[in-house]
């Protein structure tokens, strides 16, 4: 029997035992996924009320808008759920640099084999 | 100080206390988000080995290849990692619907305040 949250028209998210979501902000010019990180309910209100990326930083135990500091806010165009509702994609429009490091993108290295090789 | 995990050419995955980390596929040629799914470090290594994703699967606590039954295989044409290695993003080619719905992808809701819409 396929889970509710599957068929269902009402948003209800699968929180974790620790009350997080996992969201994934890819940029809507290039396609690209920019960031990977989580959510709770606040932070996932947030961004939908706002338009703008909202996560909840595990290290710092806190909530968090994403460029808050830096300026770089993530715009959000379209938010979507996955099947179990334990996931979001967030296609943003990225006002700068999306990592920390000041890259585009986290994911700025490839794995070949044991090795990671910089992404041009 | 930077984490040397975020300028390192090695590969080090940060996996978390369960022993995994987040792994979220998109498709090469729409760049569309698929799947969000987990890997140990063995998911990891068959994936880089063979060309083909394999993950983790935390409700059935065993090693899954995609497709492995339905025949749906990503087959991964590039694999990246995130700034602090606890992530990865795999570019695929998928043979056939990547969630177990059926649809293309899992996330085929768009959320729209309370409510979701399927999205074409």
């Amino acid at each position: 029997m396929p889970d509710s949250r599957e068929t269902t028209l009402a948003l209800d998210p699968k929180y974790d035992a620790t009350g997080l979501i996992t969201a994934v902000a890819t940029d809507r010019a290039t396609g690209a996924v920019l960031m990977l990180a989580h959510m709770n309910a606040e932070a996932l209100r947030l961004t939908v009320d706002t338009g703008e990326a909202h996560f909840w930083s595990r290290s710092r135990g806190a909530l968090w808008k994403k460029g808050e500091t830096s300026g770089h806010v993530l715009r959000v165009t379209d938010i979507r759920i996955d099947c179990d509702q334990d996931a979001v994609w967030l296609i943003v429009d990225p006002a700068g640099p999306a990592c920390h490091t000041g890259e585009r993108s986290c994911f700025y290295r490839r794995i070949e084999r044991e090795r990671l090789v910089l992404v041009a």
